[in-house]
């Protein structure tokens, strides 16, 4: 498996891009905000979206659209409006979106997925998606400019791919990613987008695509708010030539190994990009008594707001990681516990070890900053993301307009 | 019932105080941080203690001391140290500092409960508590003092008194708490050390303050994060010379009624005192399909740092109420859903309201923001209580000492 170089989702073979300024964004015309990824030949497709009851009325189309089984011509999105808690009005013009994608690019509209990120509870302009859809130009080269579109509060686009190379042929995969606020396990106001040019059997799709949601985007935390608009989709369209993969062989693993990396570096950059964050947090939980303990202590003290202070603060504070694996849940033995904070160790069977604080301060204020933990009760272990809490995150969120 | 004029727990009869600085907290001499509560006669006792099963040394020797029945002389603290993830030494230091308190003020180390709170995972320096304690001067005014003295990041003392008069006989509640960080349901480091000169019944003031606790501690979030230091204990002394009071009598439901309202106004205290915080967010539920689920989505709305960033900002963002209320896990109906900020309906059947949004954000600025939301999926009701999020939350615990 090989990184590509400016790789992105419109790197594997026969998908292409488009986006424009619609209106729907206040910032104005230099911001993208209506976009469409598009297939040029029909994919098979996977979905995985919030749990939020309030889910909103783009998920709910799109998740309907994935359950029915049909195979998917694209993806039409738009941020600056999440159409959540819209109601009625809010699936028709989710729906909406669908018709007019399909009557510019050709298809149906039930062929269409659709995605909507930005402010909750305001009705989408659906006359502006109207007019603006009529400027969007498909181009192979635009998964850049998709990227840049879905952003919200991000900083920068997340973007990727992948090449796996086998001896008679080879395949691509990549990705585009959002998120910034409300980034909670299980996902929250995120959108990650995946097109691969393998030709991937349904079931297997879902199940690979489920099991590596489930160590990357579910294992980060801005927030702890989860959001009513959290959307992974990956599209494959075959284009590459390859035998349909199907689960249990050597291929099956190559793609998912490749689909699992690109969904990690994904999150990792959706963490590292948090509202207001400087740093971004990996906390790997070793020793734990199950898989479930593993998990619920690393997003415990990624999610503590106390732990994330002390990263911010550039603080090596070992007592409120041990805090936040204390009241997550996991099994737990005090004696036992290790805590080693940026390769410092700093707790060693519960024993505070003398550290330097000045070295561990150093290391807390390099741009990556790893904690590690053993439980030291059993041999499962987890990874979590999450990123440092500033005044940052205060100043965007309390001036985000309603 | 009546509220006492500067009322604190040494108003109830029988009750004496006192506090000294002895070198534990780093702030120096104008701060106290060693002190004792201590009743003249023996008490019946009951407690509520953290859920963390990392509980810090003086957590697991009060629990085991309670657990025993006996009756209690009283509780000696200290604030500046946690004695939290302090191993064996831990232990044997909560245990000392019972015994000096006996040797000072008599009875055996059994006979006393303890409570640290402050930073974790430093050793206590148990010979300034030895040297401190013999300076030590009991007063039954000095209720106040002792309030100061457990304050950590807490800005203002908390404490209040109620009397109850009966026909023959009256009593007296009183209470002191701390709070500011690391506040959240299921209860964090906070202390309520309450004291009341009625007699009562143990397992009837055992289920009283279970009760109590559930509709007021474990109903505040600060920050999300939960201590190892948690303690909440009741003394009761008998000295108003009341008959002893048991479960299913009118004198029980005054009493129970006067410990709720007690504890209901310390959490509040501790909510509005949060670290950085500049307002109080009351969030009532009502409506909900059952009880636990009108307590989810409380808590999940008072706990959401959109919510609270919102509220920071006077921006009247019913969006972020509605979606914790919808990742709380509570059963949820968007078209049924109102939401009502400070007083002005924003959300009704799940269709958005017009209102002014000058007039709400003037709403917002007051001290005490009220959040009301209503299911209208049953008939059950639950108030949480939290605080906004603020630069200053994040200024005070980035640089907090480890």
């Amino acid at each position: 498996m090989t990184w590509l170089e400016d790789g992105t989702v419109t790197s594997p073979d026969g998908f292409l891009a488009g986006a424009v300024y619609s209106g729907i964004k206040i910032a104005g015309p230099d911001k993208k905000d209506l976009g469409v990824l598009i297939s040029e030949t029909p994919c098979t497709v996977a979905g995985a979206f919030t749990t939020n009851r309030l889910a909103a009325a783009p998920v709910v189309v799109s998740r309907q659209r994935i359950k029915a089984e049909r195979l998917v011509r694209g993806i039409v999105f738009n941020s600056g409006n999440a159409n959540a808690a819209t109601g009625e009005e809010g699936l028709r013009a989710a729906h909406r979106m669908t018709e007019v994608t399909a009557r510019r690019f050709g298809g149906t509209a039930e062929e269409y997925l659709v995605a909507s990120t930005g402010v909750i509870g305001v009705p989408l302009p659906v006359d502006k998606v109207e007019a603006g859809m009529q400027r969007i130009i498909l181009r192979a080269s635009a998964g850049h400019e998709i990227a840049q579109c879905i952003m919200t509060t991000d900083t920068r686009p997340k973007e990727a791919a992948v090449e796996v190379a086998g001896p008679d042929v080879s395949f691509r995969v990549g990705a585009i990613a959002k998120g910034a606020g409300m980034i909670h396990p299980n996902m929250a106001t995120m959108f990650c987008f995946i097109a691969t040019d393998a030709a991937v059997e349904r079931a297997f799709l879902d199940a690979a695509l489920h099991r590596a949601v489930d160590v990357s985007f579910n294992m980060i935390s801005v927030d702890g708010d989860m959001s009513t608009n959290d959307t992974v989709i990956v599209l494959a369209n075959g284009r590459a030539g390859t035998p349909t993969i199907v689960a249990g062989t050597v291929e099956a693993d190559a793609f998912e190994d490749a689909l699992t990396q690109l969904c990690v570096r994904m999150a990792k950059a959706i963490a590292a990009d948090g509202e207001g964050a400087t740093r971004l947090i990996e906390v790997v939980v070793d020793g734990a008594a199950s898989p479930d303990d593993a998990r619920r202590a690393a997003r415990a003290i990624a999610s503590s707001n106390l732990v994330k202070t002390a990263v911010y603060g550039a603080d090596p504070n070992w007592g409120r990681v041990a805090c936040a694996a204390g009241y997550s849940g996991a099994e737990l033995d005090e004696s036992k516990l290790d805590i080693t904070i940026g390769g410092i160790p700093t707790l060693r069977n519960g024993q505070v070890l003398r550290f330097d604080k000045g070295t561990a301060s150093a290391v807390l204020k390099r741009s990556e900053v790893r904690i590690e933990v053993n439980l030291n009760t059993g041999v499962h272990r987890a990874t979590a993301w999450g990123c440092d809490l500033t005044e940052g995150y205060v100043r965007v969120n309390s001036s985000y307009t309603t």
